[in-house]
């Protein structure tokens, strides 16, 4: 059997980023059935938007040097010499001395440069009295002020968000190439485990409690879980089993037989898979020491810790991560981590990342983190909880008071 | 028409408390299909959890008082007396001055009050040499440590968040009752709009860009969306098509026409659904101050600001907290605004909450907010965002350094 190194935390995500990457299979899919898709290709602005000046409030289109020295006490004076409709060119101009009313979102006539807000002016039979000067621009969005023809809007990487979504609406994108959905696969094993709809255990039996909390994760990184079943103890079964999901699937989660006992078949059988194989087999983390990743023939598989306490907290760190490269997501900083005072101490090895279940409440405007009483093992620390807090390998621990990344469990 | 007072922000959260209730209709969900689902009654644990004592770590099951004394240097010896296997009951008891080997996760012994690791001993030929003292209960979590039979695991109004389906498999619950999917419609008015899927616009007109983020939003909430396409600025047709959407969901949605043009017929369209009608109509807001908010025969209705930029912030505020209610959701204080520090000085007129798109950037351990440039019309600006700083109606302003609340817009 090989031997390996423990891991850090750090260098742990540094070997998924190198590791790991991206699927190559990629679909066309509407715009309104892309939310959280990656994108697969830069999108270029065929267009201008908006296409036209266009007014951003309801008002008066003028040229503005014609309400200079306008105010409440000496209100200019200009003709209304029109109306623009929703929907319909502007065709009439605006002379000096003019003004042609625009609702909010209206295009603007030619020869006008500013908006003046109806709560500004008055109209009174045919003349208008204005009561503020307004400069060349205010209240009118440009054409191609918010995306020009011809600039990249997004590139490939990007994860369609609403807001992105609706920005390539405002172009007329209405089909994008992403990469595909993903489909994981789950496979639990050891003699114990039972499946989590058993009405009465025996004892020493458990349900398996790691399924619903890795497809509930799974299900909110927006990917198809497979449900493998258990198998036993048995280097075979287990081996075939792995190796027809690992087949149907992009990443093979695997639950149970991580854990240093004689019955620890799961390294054996991921090697079995392809190649390279294992590249972390065993973090300096707590919990979830006895985690397992690895790359067979491109696909990774992930060997979780025996607790469902710590293979939640492994999974949502390292997982998200594995499944985040294997779907071709750019990985920019981004608050994953929120920061919040700690409310007490708390001591910490060095060359070990701990990670902590807190409960987050705001004080005076701020976040407190206080940890939550109970063994690492206990599943219920994690539903009294809504935050993790992370103490890095290099710390000896917190003091009260510290700001401290915590990474939402919302 | 009846004149409304505009309301501030925390009026307008207030009300929505106030006058949304949830919905009745629950259903009987498998556990696994039950993520985000609002649990529509009290759980209470049927049996304890664990179901017997458990160890922790792989290691030898002893009585702790036999390890007292034991060190590195000065070694205690234990006869080892069996070993427990995975998913069985432990029936040999531990003796005085006995060992019993047990993996993680394995039943403890009779007899045995705590687990000594395999790391701090060393088994040679039947003797166990003990490095370590352990104190009763160490690496061991008792029966019903972490859910005891008859309390209540989690409450009515709960979101099922994996953590909770978890602990839930953990107690045998195999399905849950939640209240059903929510199902909300959507509607957009005005004589420019044209569907998203248009390819060439005529000058004046714009894509209904408002459908993808309302969507998208909506989606990430869990909630269903009828597209109900574009009705012109026809009062007949607007309340007619009105009517049929708010027939078939649980929320309509209308987009567009609620600015104080001429061609305003959102408020009376909305009163036409039924009573007891708008309870807001205008929020002291930037931006999105023509915002509508209205109860019919126990449907709420959301008019929605005519400004994509807008439409979007108003709608992840106020939607959000006007589906959470309908869901029936607990409302808790939980991290839905992180804390920041402003990079720059902000103005902001009393009175009124302002909501400033912002990029986030760690420096140092802590989020700095960069206000996005930009007129807040643009679409660009929440796609170039991942965050809202709030600024709360009675400042008048923000300076520098200051810590600001911030919605994360990811």
């Amino acid at each position: 059997m090989q031997f390996f190194k423990v891991k850090t935390v750090e260098e742990t995500f540094a070997l998924i980023d190198e590791k790991i990457g991206k699927i190559t299979e990629t679909e066309i899919r509407p715009l309104d059935e892309a939310l959280h898709y990656i994108l697969a290709e830069d999108v270029t602005a065929g267009e201008n938007v908006p296409g036209f000046d266009r007014s951003t409030v309801d008002g008066y289109a003028v040229i503005a040097r014609d309400t200079y020295g306008s105010s409440e006490s000496m209100p200019g004076f200009l003709n209304v010499a029109g109306e623009v409709h929703m929907g319909e060119e502007a065709v009439k101009p605006v002379g000096r001395g003019e003004a042609i009313y625009v609702p909010t979102g209206g295009m603007l006539p030619p020869g006008s440069d500013s908006v003046l807000m109806i709560e500004h002016c008055e109209e009174i039979g045919g003349l208008l009295n204005t009561y503020k000067q307004i400069a060349p621009g205010e209240n009118v969005i440009r054409k191609g002020e918010d995306i020009k023809a011809g600039e990249v809007l997004l590139s490939e990487g990007t994860r369609l968000r609403p807001q992105e979504l609706g920005a390539l609406a405002a172009l007329g994108v209405y089909e994008v190439k992403v990469y595909r959905k993903l489909k994981a696969a789950y496979l639990s094993s050891g003699d114990e485990i039972v499946p989590f709809e058993t009405k009465t255990l025996e004892t020493g039996q458990i349900r398996d409690i790691n399924y619903l909390t890795v497809k509930g994760l799974v299900n909110e990184w927006d990917i198809e879980l497979i449900y493998g079943g258990i198998t036993r103890d048995d280097y075979q079964e287990f081996a075939q089993r792995a190796r027809e999901l690992y087949e149907q699937a992009d990443c093979l989660i695997l639950s149970g037989g991580s854990s240093v006992g004689t019955k620890d078949y799961t390294t054996e059988v991921i090697q079995s898979l392809g190649d390279p194989g294992v590249f972390v087999h065993g973090i300096s983390i707590k919990p979830g020491k006895p985690t397992i990743l690895a790359v067979a023939d491109g696909k990774p598989v992930i060997g979780l810790p025996g607790h469902p306490a710590s293979a939640m907290i492994i999974f949502k760190l390292f997982g998200e991560r594995v499944f985040r490269r294997l779907k071709g997501e750019r990985i920019e900083r981004k608050p994953e981590r929120i920061f919040a005072r700690i409310v007490k101490n708390i001591a910490s090895s060095p060359g070990r990342s701990d990670y902590i279940r807190v409960r987050l409440e705001e004080k005076d405007g701020e976040w407190w983190a206080e940890p939550i009483i109970g063994k690492s093992g206990l599943i219920t620390t994690l539903v009294k909880s809504n935050g993790i807090v992370e103490i890095v390998s290099e710390k000896e621990g917190i003091s009260q008071g510290e700001y401290v990344p915590v990474i939402l469990t919302r």
